[in-house]
């Protein structure tokens, strides 16, 4: 991203993302330094080792969000709201490596696998997961704290409080949308984009830049203007998500790229695969789709049946289409020239990235 | 409890109770009315069914302790306050379960078994505990809304968030060492009183005191004064609790009796029977404490250890030592009278209870 400052007094996105960073440290040294107990720093400790990955791309956007409709001072507390989704974010991850059993994150291997230890049998698999579940409580608690102690003026926090309200309630609901949806494959298309909208759209792109515009004041116009923009660019974040999931290079997604696939996650490149292909080439990806033992070979032949039935390229062009509309969201956008000009950088990024 | 109206302007304990069920419905019936998924409106009965059935003692003393400080007028942000702290509740409940992978509560399966449904499989237990997670995340983000909801005084939000906060840190805490004692049996008394401090009588008493208190504006004496009847009592409530667990009919408790000692919880009976028992009886407990398999002869043993030892007969002293401990705090409490009243009576309910 650009490290050109907009203005003198607003922040650019490289020292952004450094205040986040520096305000989550801050934050968790606190916490560790009142917590009275050893476990509780070890609790501390691993989620810091955990946080120190993040991509905070939704920091971004709220400090982005608060510069489009204008905002110029009290960087202090957009950076603590900030920090406070980016929080909220490790809680969400947390859960849902519990909710899919998920191996590796970001490159290491998962929080309830780190806490069930090496060579875990049931009991420390069952400690392993309770503990994961606890640790995600607790950052889901600390993202409130955090919003807490940002000392907003009384306005900000009237105008902030519905929107994360809605954000949590939002992304749950996806979450458990894709729950249901996970092992029982469809190709209903929609319900995959409906999924997507709400994991994802609403809650990486849309509220993060609602909750930084609202810190800065804006009225409906401003707010329609983020969702106009928003929503196209998330999902196609989450249709490139898709795509990594299963083309992506661990050492660059830190994640391996037969979780899904073994996972039987029902994203659209699924869904349009198994609505193109032949009565053949479906059974044979209902086979291999959720089969807990995939291997790289069956992987190999899913992405093959992902490239013979056209639904790679498909979710190519859907992901091309959505950056088309969100940068002409943008064209229309009542915002302020320097956040247009970052967030048209951020809209490559999030559609063109490898990790 | 009592009926009898304190003074014309404050609430009593059944009104108290009817007010809370009543602000819990309301809210619910609006989050379904707003959902606009299928899905989220079931789930939303789920959590409606489950939450009828609890005892409020966390609402009622969020009420009392507003009293005892004297509280007054604005009863209404008082009752969604404690409906807050029930939700928040409904929360911990939910993922205890799932941590414990108890089988039932409330005298109903728990919520990861409803939702993993009848005859489950490996995929759909999997569903049902990460569904329950789910369910449970929902809970939490709707006891933060019922609070930011309340109307409070700016006075009164100050007053009460680091309030909140410490609740919800200790409570994890507390969930987290239970964690790690599990399945680990120790004659370490101190150790199980501890969990017990953090689990039980921090969250379940003190801090609904304290959050009461502070709404009514409480200074310091009264604070502390809270804090030294709830302590006691709490630990109490839960040293009844390790012994309805053990020795509880389940009509009575909703549970099983032989869930604990299934899942080899470390409780400070536990821990008495194996400090005071010989190496024979030690050994004996803990080859029945903490097998999966123990029916209900196995726990006829294990009570009968408990009573050979003595310790059934201690926990029962030391819960008797700790109810006097909570009287006399009251003796020297800045309390109103009414509220020392419903105090005294909630003392002798918390901890000659047999449900």
């Amino acid at each position: 991203m650009s490290t050109q400052t907009i203005s003198p007094d607003i922040i650019d996105a490289h020292t952004a993302k450094s205040a986040v960073d520096a305000a989550l440290l801050n934050f968790l040294e606190d916490r560790r330094k009142n917590s009275g107990r050893r476990q509780m720093a070890g609790l501390i400790d691993l989620l810091t080792e955990f946080m120190a990955g993040g991509k905070r791309i939704r920091p971004a956007l709220t400090v982005l969000g608060w510069q489009a409709a204008g905002g110029e001072s009290g960087e202090s507390a957009v950076v603590r709201v900030a920090a406070s989704l980016e929080m909220f974010h490790a809680f969400a991850l947390i859960h849902d490596d519990v909710m899919d059993d998920s191996d590796t994150r970001r490159g290491r291997p998962t929080v309830h696998r780190l806490l069930a230890g090496q060579g875990a049998d049931n009991r420390t698999e069952r400690f392993g997961l309770g503990a994961a579940v606890l640790l995600g409580d607790l950052a889901f608690a600390w993202s409130d704290q955090l919003l807490h102690t940002a000392e907003l003026a009384p306005g900000q926090l009237a105008a902030v409080l519905p929107l994360v309200t809605e954000m949590r309630t939002e992304v749950m609901l996806g979450q458990y949308l894709d729950l249901e949806a996970t092992g029982e494959l469809t190709d209903d298309i929609d319900a995959t984009l409906l999924v997507n909208r709400y994991k994802t759209a609403k809650y990486t792109v849309e509220r993060p830049l609602h909750i930084g515009a609202a810190l800065a004041g804006a009225g409906p116009e401003a707010m329609a203007a983020c969702t106009a923009y928003a929503l196209p660019l998330g999902e196609a974040f989450q249709l490139r998500d898709d795509l990594l999931g299963v083309y992506g290079d661990v050492r660059d997604t830190g994640k391996s790229r037969l979780d899904d696939l073994r996972a039987g996650k029902n994203t659209t490149l699924v869904a349009l695969a198994l609505r193109a292909g032949t009565e053949t080439q479906a059974a044979r990806l209902r086979a291999l789709i959720g089969d807990p033992h995939l291997d790289e070979a069956g992987a190999e032949e899913v992405r093959g049946l992902f490239a013979a039935t056209g639904a790679r390229d498909t979710v190519e062009r859907m992901i091309d289409d959505r950056y088309r509309q969100a940068l002409r969201a943008l064209d229309a956008a009542p915002f302020t020239a320097g956040a247009v000009t970052e967030l048209k950088h951020l809209a490559v990024t999030a559609t063109r990235r490898n990790s």
